[in-house]
């Protein structure tokens, strides 16, 4: 029989992040940090909302673009919040997470070899979507002394004739990192000056601990070149229901929704009635949600601090990107050791592209007892590797 | 600003059967048969397994393939009802309906310029996402007089040195046509033969009011060359829940599973638990569904008869496909002046293939007394035209 794969689908790595969690699922009393979801259940406002909707037998597709009730609020949301307008009509896509929006907008938007330039350490897809697109991935090694923001000199050196989209993910996973305004004035300069076009994953705005969250759209002349996506996963502890959002100008919507409609047809329809409520009626959760993440991060960075842990402090996001370079390592092989030795489950740096080499990803969306737990084994750990 | 979208996305059209519905959102009393979704709620069951699953709290994300425990249920089922052998573990992904794992297969098969094989008329989907994933659509036009069935003949003449796939699609949409145990084997013969692969978009397989639905994959030495494409929505009224599965494999599904985890993470949660219900206790649900389905396929069947409307008997899924070429009208001619004249919608043959021109796509997925008041509107629609 003939090989039934694509040449580029083979040479795709599959996550560094699930392959590290496979080895932990089979080690009981394993404390995981790794997972990168809430540890909170969705708010009851909107699972009762999402009952309500199966008790009353609204089982239906919705339109492609998702329930216009649910545009609508989305819209008036991102308005107060962001302070970006946006047409519900035409400007909002509802998606399967924010994964299927950067998939559908790379897709939408990219022909046979255009370039996107990617700043590592970043989230695992976007470099495999980018390259299911047919794009040319370009990546940027972002600097820890720069508490790996994008600056615009490293913009400018990784911009060609053939670069048409700058993936853009503040607050960043893996790294905590946020952008202030006047970062991302650089950047919006530079994007502009170059006639590119912006992808901004702003899946955890609402997780930001110093300063609210800056949107790249709301700048000046960037609304009608940036897609934001955005969703429920980060900041109303949804992840399971798969909803997601992708927002920008009518003329990239259409194709985008295009797409959509004959990949995937409509967002889960439960999901969607159950998100109005999110949106309505779920400050309060974000808000208690976002105090709990704080003292985590807190907690941890004392901590750091104490063991001396040499770590920039995070101002987003739920994760902490300590450098473990002193031990002569590899992220992965710290990871390996610390998981045998302590039973303890971090990610290495490493899966989040080669610049997160010499780093960890740990998460805090887990409670304050069982960070405890784990922060004493590493602890320890740390203490067996100095002598 | 410079252009921001893909040419081959541009290039695409969007669905024929959205764009007619749009017209009818706006006239509030015509009557739709057009919609390709059951009319029944999702059997209560099923919706109380996800209100559980939702007071349960269980909102997190499940494995990239999804829940085991379901994936094993998935296997029970595809054993006792079609008498195929899938490994749970290897041979299973969960995917957003069955769209996303046509897309998927696609896109983890093709390479570009590979030729897949579409006979027409077919699902609007096909043709998009073969030119998504850089491939070259190779269409086959069916014909009335064969039932719409695929001949190994037609199959033959269309495969070349680039062919790679075959969709193939029955119990057929738009059609109803279905393909007996005996007009598979001989495509089974022409597949083996080329050395070819099938993706076989089976997600009507419930719905056959002759003898059973036969699965390619079911006959000798198709297994390993077939990724069947199944889900929940049509079988169980579950549309809104976005929930199908793959099934083929392991090396193929391997693949696929690596695009889903980057491009969607995972199927929705709530509808993943559900859905276990659906395969466990709904056996009676799915056959009281069948039997309406049948009641009123017999009706229009007689209907069309009296009335003199050529129609050959459709034995699957929820259409049935009149030929209306006495009339002198395109189809797209003909279903707008039934619509402005009688309010009664229907989707125009021609928006599933050029070859589906001159018949026009009638949904009996709406209750016996809607099709009578449209089947009213119709004869005298048809009793005016003809004079």
């Amino acid at each position: 029989m003939r090989n039934p794969l694509s040449d580029k689908v083979i040479k795709m790595k599959p996550s560094g992040i699930r392959k590290f969690f496979d080895i932990v699922s089979e080690m009981p009393d394993a404390i995981s940090l790794g997972v990168g979801e809430p540890d909170f259940d969705t708010p009851w406002s909107v699972r009762e909302e999402g009952i309500y909707s199966l008790e009353k037998g609204r089982t239906f597709y919705t339109s492609n673009a998702g329930l216009l009730e649910l545009r609508e609020a989305i819209c008036e949301y991102t308005d107060r919040r962001f302070h970006i307008a946006y047409n519900p009509k035409s400007e909002v896509l509802l998606t399967v997470g924010g994964s299927e929006g950067i998939d559908v907008a790379l897709r939408a938007m990219l022909n046979p070899g255009d370039e996107v330039i990617i700043p590592e350490p970043c989230f695992v897809s976007y470099v495999p979507c980018v390259e299911l697109a047919d794009g040319i991935p370009v990546i940027i090694s972002l600097k820890n002394e720069n508490r790996f923001r994008l600056t615009k000199e490293e913009l400018e050196n990784a911009i060609t004739d053939k670069t048409k989209v700058l993936m853009l993910s503040y607050p960043n996973n893996p790294t905590g990192a946020v952008m202030e305004r006047e970062d991302l004035e650089a950047i919006a300069e530079v994007v502009i000056k170059h006639d590119i076009y912006v992808i901004s994953d702003e899946i955890y705005a609402e997780l930001t601990y110093n300063s609210g969250h800056v949107s790249i759209a709301s700048l000046p002349g960037m609304r009608d070149r940036t897609i934001v996506i955005n969703g429920f996963s980060k900041a109303f502890a949804m992840t399971g229901w798969r909803l997601g959002y992708a927002l920008g100008p009518a003329m990239i919507m259409e194709q985008m929704t295009k797409i959509h409609q004959f990949a995937i047809m409509c967002a889960p329809t439960t999901s969607q009635y159950a998100a109005i409520a999110a949106l309505r009626e779920c400050d309060k959760d974000v808000e208690r949600m976002r105090e709990s993440y704080d003292q985590r991060r807190r907690y941890l960075l004392n901590e750091f601090k104490e063991m001396g842990l040499s770590c920039f402090e995070p101002y987003g996001a739920f994760y902490i990107f300590p450098c473990i370079k002193e031990f002569g390592m590899t992220s992965e092989e710290f990871a390996t050791k610390l998981l045998n030795a302590k039973k303890v489950a971090v990610v290495p740096g490493s899966a989040f592209g080669e610049c997160g080499e010499g780093f960890l990803r740990i998460s805090y969306a887990y409670s304050l007892e069982e960070l405890k737990v784990a922060i004493g084994r590493l602890k320890s750990f740390i203490e067996e590797i100095r002598g």
